[in-house]
């Protein structure tokens, strides 16, 4: 951030008063420019022994497989958010909504909220951010062409407590992937 | 939002293409300024059978209740961003948090993250932003002077989990107040 984007004048990085941290401050309005973490809404889309992934169609980790999750919007909630993100890279529509973790990734300033849902129906595609949707029972998933590690710690927590029978609610860190 | 904060230039509302949303978008270098909702992180500092509340020395709502919760930083994970509020607001130190509830307030694009926390001492005091600190028992909370919706809506259910001895985690959308 170089420019006020109230009134376009310089900003600068400075402590406002009061505060603790340094902020982009406007030296002519005196504007104090706030960042903060973004919610990436995404969801386990459900259908009988199986979950549905979405192949990526774009960067980064194109070709990698995913579970539906983006960036929540103003105006909506979480869930919908998730619901909205499935319908939009895997056309499919899920319900009833739990939420199951919560996935802090400090080093991106994102935290990943993740739902359960049930697929209304085995009925999908792949949207624009897509290659190709399909359905994965717990030996076909694509393990190592996973997109994201917390996407392999979503789906690694989802298929421990499907074995157990009980889906508990979940909070971890996610660190920088090794490359 | 009326200029960028890129390049200084005028900004204008439109649906980049392949989104689905009107969007700042720079007439000059192109850039999309995404606006996202924003996470408030907070919780329910407890010690023994009381709760710690915070009289706020702030608008809005001065002079009102509340528990501790502000902005997430970048940098921090929500529950950090929980410690580190009740350190500024109420000069107290809370561990072992534990995921409580997750509250959307759509009408003002935030979505509220609680916590449940043990104080490690009943020792505090009103940080910058609080006139007192105090704690209280299910019979003292100041029902009627509470600060937000959402505050009464997470010491609700707080009060009623503690009595049916479990804790869940709690999803609602807060409404807007009436005045």
């Amino acid at each position: 951030m170089k420019f006020c984007s109230n009134c376009a004048s310089t900003v600068n990085l400075s402590i406002p008063e009061g505060d603790t941290l340094p902020r982009h401050v406007c030296e002519n309005c005196g504007a104090i420019h706030y960042q903060n973490p973004k919610i990436v809404a995404g969801c386990i889309p459900m259908w009988e022994d199986r979950v549905l992934l979405c192949k990526r169609a774009i960067e980064p980790r194109f070709g990698k497989w995913t579970l539906p999750a983006g960036f929540m919007e103003n105006g909506e909630t979480v869930a919908q958010a998730a619901v909205r993100e499935t319908i939009e890279e895997a056309r499919a529509k899920v319900v009833g909504l739990e939420l199951y973790g919560l996935f802090n990734i400090t080093h991106v300033n994102q935290v990943y909220i993740m739902f359960l849902g049930d697929l209304v129906a085995p009925s999908f595609a792949a949207g624009h951010e897509s290659l190709e949707v399909r359905l994965f029972t717990e030996n076909e998933i694509p393990w190592d062409e996973l997109a994201f590690p917390v996407i392999h710690r979503t789906l690694d927590l989802f298929i421990k407590d499907r074995r157990l029978g009980s889906f508990g609610n979940h909070m971890f860190d996610i660190e920088p992937m090794k490359r």
